[in-house]
């Protein structure tokens, strides 16, 4: 059994999901119940190690976790990772209980290096915004949710905001709500709130103002996967941030770990983006608005605010080039500029886990 | 009596609003029930009228028309207009009941000439976007809503897109859903739907995929108010797809009635921007979804999304600089480049009605 928050009723509710199988971890992931590119990683892992207690086919219970969702990358990397731990144990003679010991093992080291990385990019990344932001205490602006929630430590961009704010740094954290499923609103909001973090949600549409106030610092995101030659998928809305913060000068920093980094994937344009329901965008649901009878919504939780049988457009993530990203910060290191070479350089096995690539060109 | 179609209903129910008096029409107009710049100036004047009518102090009644948002100039201009028919007619000899007349004949012509207006901003900007945009059919993203709901006639943007769909020029309607009221997906997809148009609802954050995509030939937004530089102030979010816009190369146009230039405002940091409650941030309205008894909000329809006690930063308009406007379109002609000079050519007393300013500067 693997049980799991569920982020879709947060933060009305904190709510147990537990999963029995592989199969209702798929469903978990594609309903959003658990979310978030380092988390998908660590969950899938566990979902791995859960097919091989079970005894099911470990191999097919893989296949179908890793393309769950097809643009985070690090819950194939999770996913494999733990798969193939299974696969030498059995080769190497292990039966089946033994085997699925060594999964479990495999998945909790998984989990564990993750809450390290999240640890070290959040030292890292208020490192980098020291030598950034001139200014103390800093106003940063975040998109979606990259904290707690979607990860086994701090998180990526809000772990290192939480270290800003530990250390007394932060001034303000402007959350975007993050339409259409309002992770920033719901989840980031709830995370600030725990933290006693000075923040305010935004509409996506008002960051603009923001920017023209000179009230923002530095954007912070996390991402999805990150292309060989530097182009960052992350959730939809994050490119306009981006645009906008280069035509104020603004740094905008993506923290992530290697993971994340698809060296198979070599450019932007070849990342494929998720396309989501319609309905995410023509309804909304919130887990304080169950379906209402009113509705003619098929979808529970949907309430219809655009004229019934109205077309969408809901691509669930957008490609942010690597001229527009000031920085990228792993747990081995930062990266500035962002480049085919710094990315490849940052994937090297022969890498210390502790040099910052590319630190002179930091005050950028 | 004045009867309005009640906006914050749509497109759930296409309700009567009845305002007995000016100070109904104030409540109605703060509630966001009649909204839109050229229409608030048409409904202004018909609520200076009614003041008359119901033998109220007329002054008085102007004041607060005038005054009940603080950001649409057209809302004081068509109030004030009213209001000097009337003082004319007293100061004239006429009695409270000729006045009355008086009054209401004025706030009719004011609606005849808004719908006038319309016809002819939908005329010259579908010229213009002839001219701009070298392929049909075209791809046009609106912001918010500025059809026959805002207006006596066809509308300001959304008429000239109208315009472009008689002529089967239009390839499709991308409309911003437009956070936090949702103006987009409640009110120009339910105008759209009417119209027939090929459209979709996207979430504000999804516009800059489709101008990485190349999918957008024009942006068409209104204005609730110019300054004398040019500077033009529209829904928050507006301003964002102007960065896009120019990062992209697309024109970005602005189609208003020249009563929505301020002369008396000089530069963009001049206008006042309305800041508006955090609850339309925090909470979400519908009206299909009625106060629910778990949000613990206090306005009516408002679901929470957000933690409780989240603040927010809600400005309702955004300010875009003239040199990220490609053109604005009035009934008076258009002008671009947008500087002082032109908009005060365009204000110009002796200015004809039909002439093109800078149509030479037209092809940018």
């Amino acid at each position: 059994m693997l049980a799991l928050l569920d982020q879709t009723k947060l933060p009305a509710r904190e709510d147990e999901l537990v999963c029995a199988d592989a199969e209702d971890l798929v469903a978990a992931i594609r309903a959003l119940s658990v979310r978030g590119a380092p988390l998908l990683g660590v969950a899938g892992g566990y979902g791995v190690a859960l097919a091989a207690a079970r005894g099911h086919d470990v191999a097919a219970a893989a296949d179908r976790l890793a393309s769950a969702r097809p643009t985070a990358v690090n819950l194939a990397a999770g996913v494999r990772r733990v798969e193939q731990a299974y696969r030498t144990a059995i080769d190497g003679g292990a039966d089946a209980s033994g085997a699925a010991a060594v999964s479990l093992a495999e998945a909790r080291k998984l989990h564990e290096e993750d809450a390290e990385a999240s640890a070290r990019m959040a030292q890292l990344g208020h490192g980098l915004l020291g030598d950034l932001v001139p200014r103390a205490p800093m106003r940063l602006l975040t998109h979606c949710n990259t904290g707690m929630l979607v990860s086994g430590g701090k998180g990526t961009a809000f772990g290192v905001v939480t270290e800003v704010h530990a250390a007394g740094e932060l001034g303000r954290l402007w959350v975007d709500e993050t339409r259409p499923l309002l992770q920033g609103a719901r989840l980031t909001a709830y995370e600030a709130t725990r933290e006693g973090m000075p923040f305010s949600v935004l509409a996506d549409g008002a960051a603009g103002s923001l920017f023209a106030a000179g009230e923002v610092d530095a954007v912070l995101i996390g991402a999805d996967r990150i292309a060989a030659d530097g182009s960052v998928a992350n959730k939809v809305g994050s490119y306009p941030l981006a645009v906008l913060a280069r035509h104020h000068g603004v740094p905008f920093v993506v923290v992530a770990p290697v993971t994340t980094v698809d060296l198979a994937t070599a450019h932007g344009a070849d990342i494929v983006v998720e396309q989501r329901p319609a309905e995410e965008v023509t309804h909304i649901s919130s887990p304080y608005a169950p379906y209402h009878p009113d509705s003619q919504g098929e979808r529970d939780g949907g309430i219809p605010m655009a004229p019934v049988g109205a077309d969408a457009y809901n691509p669930a993530f957008d490609v942010t080039p690597p001229e527009l990203v000031t920085a990228i910060v792993t747990e081995r290191g930062v990266i500035s500029p962002v480049t085919s070479e710094t990315v490849a350089g940052l994937c090297s096995p022969s890498r210390t886990r502790t040099s910052r690539w590319g630190n002179g060109m930091m005050n950028a």
